[in-house]
């Protein structure tokens, strides 16, 4: 894999994209802000979960070329600001009503509904202006627009996680579009994004992003069935209490763990030709292990 | 003032800014779109108010020097799409809770409070991706980063219209960098942009931004307290009801008045030295007077 050159400062000891999160939530708390929500904003993002969008990010840019860490730990930063947003508006009384997230209680519990909406708004205008201003300090803004394409569409309609959560809204459901859409859109910004930052090209990698995806979803969905609250940090058994699609209602447990193996397979299929193939493809598989916590893992190996 | 190059396509009749929107729309509520998602992105930005926010920004442009129209249309719409999106969202019940806008349904209204919300989710990042795709085929990307700055800093935190609503939920309010965040934010972008699209210095023409806000917020001030419901499409008295700060409150309904004439003046004053500077100066009075409805203009004139 090729070496990165670094040009971002601050704290060496932590991944460039939590130095990049740091950043991105330092600009938009900074004097002026309202203190609570500051206080929203960075509750919202720190601590992390599993960081698995920026990993994934920051993986394909490694694997695939020369590229700048500074702006692929931004991309990635981007991806996961977009990500914690998107938890913040889906926790709210109006969609899961979840309390907790991340074995906290969820942000709107904490600090209101008003707080929340905002909250994730202001994300999602972070997201956009750290990865622009990010572009130009490490003297990468020819690759602005095309990260832009690649994250934005993750994000919004027709196909990003927005347009993923308002499926729920329809009468009549395109399963494939919804999950897609819902979860396999950011982890595919993700691939694209890492592929952009390293100069190639964005298309060849949605195969990888849609796969991870797609993986994602179904353990997702066999983490509400199967495992506990505790375990994982928020609430269980939602699938069935909301009546939403899931690949354990579609296939019972078995089946579904069955699926997801089969999808890890094929996640590994998908990396493309680079010169961190085989690397990426070893981290792709450890990877996809741990979506499901330990006692499911050896169910489902 | 400079003839704008024209780059757009499409129906020549409407204002660039009119057919950015359209084209905006149109990327965002494409094939793959859920249905009922694109209809409420459509009816929260279609048939839309004043659109102060982006004659103002395209004002600018044209006032300050050779410009492409396409991108300037771009930046106003993008302007124009986030101040749609802060609407829906500061309708929703645990804001306003306001039932009509723009003297139809709001959109959670109409449509439910769970696409109210992701409807605004997927317009803030249409207003960043349509602005992106815009740049490139106008062949101005290298604008995107400065542009990018102007509009995000007007919407996200820590200063932004993302802010001033979240000065509402703080046990004490900074009553001018509310006002400043909440509304002059927005106006503040719209002159930077229309500057930056001409290749002139933003921060000169903040001032402008700035004091057209402050009017405006005055006007919207003496409209929640004096004006009929039906002549301004929208509840009136919400500024008691929600026991929020306003210019009425503070100085009296004549004295806000009073207070939105000085406004107006300083606003003209503040159009700094530019090739169109008498014809922008005498738009922003025009514009200015038409913040308020006929009765209240004679009453303030």
């Amino acid at each position: 894999m090729a070496e990165p050159r670094i040009t971002t400062s601050g704290n060496s000891s932590l991944p460039v994209y939590e130095r990049a999160l740091h950043a991105a939530l330092d600009h938009a708390t900074a004097e002026g802000c309202p203190p609570r929500l500051a206080k929203a904003m960075h509750y919202a993002v720190f601590p992390g979960g599993a960081r698995v969008r920026p990993q994934l990010c920051l993986a394909v840019a490694a694997a695939t070329g020369d590229y700048d860490a500074g702006l692929a730990g931004a991309a990635g930063a981007a991806i996961e600001l977009l990500h914690c947003a998107s938890l913040v508006h889906d926790d709210l009384p109006c969609f899961d009503n979840a309390h907790e997230r991340r074995g906290k209680a969820s942000v709107h519990h904490k600090f209101g509904e008003q707080l929340a909406l905002l909250c994730g708004d202001a994300l999602i205008v972070e997201a956009f202006s750290s990865l622009t201003r990010a572009a130009v300090a490490t003297e990468q803004a020819h690759r602005l627009p095309a990260l832009m394409a690649c994250i934005a569409g993750g994000v919004g309609a027709p196909m990003g996680i927005c347009a993923g959560q308002a499926w729920e809204c329809e009468p009549e459901v395109d399963l494939a579009r919804y999950h897609q859409a819902k979860t396999g859109a950011l982890f595919i910004a993700a691939t694209c994004a890492g592929a952009t930052v390293a100069g190639a090209d964005p298309a060849l990698w949605r195969p990888l992003g849609d796969a991870i995806g797609h993986s994602y979803q179904v353990a997702d969905d066999i983490l509400d069935a199967a495992a506990d609250a505790s375990v994982i940090g928020k609430p269980t058994g939602q699938d069935v209490a909301l009546d939403r699609p899931s690949a354990v209602r579609q296939f019972g447990l078995e089946g579904a763990v069955q699926h997801l193996r089969e999808l890890v397979d094929a996640s590994v299929d998908a990396v493309p030709a680079c010169p961190g193939r085989e690397q990426l493809q070893a981290l792709v598989r450890n990877q996809s292990r741990r979506f499901l916590p330990k006692g499911l893992v050896v169910q489902a190996a």
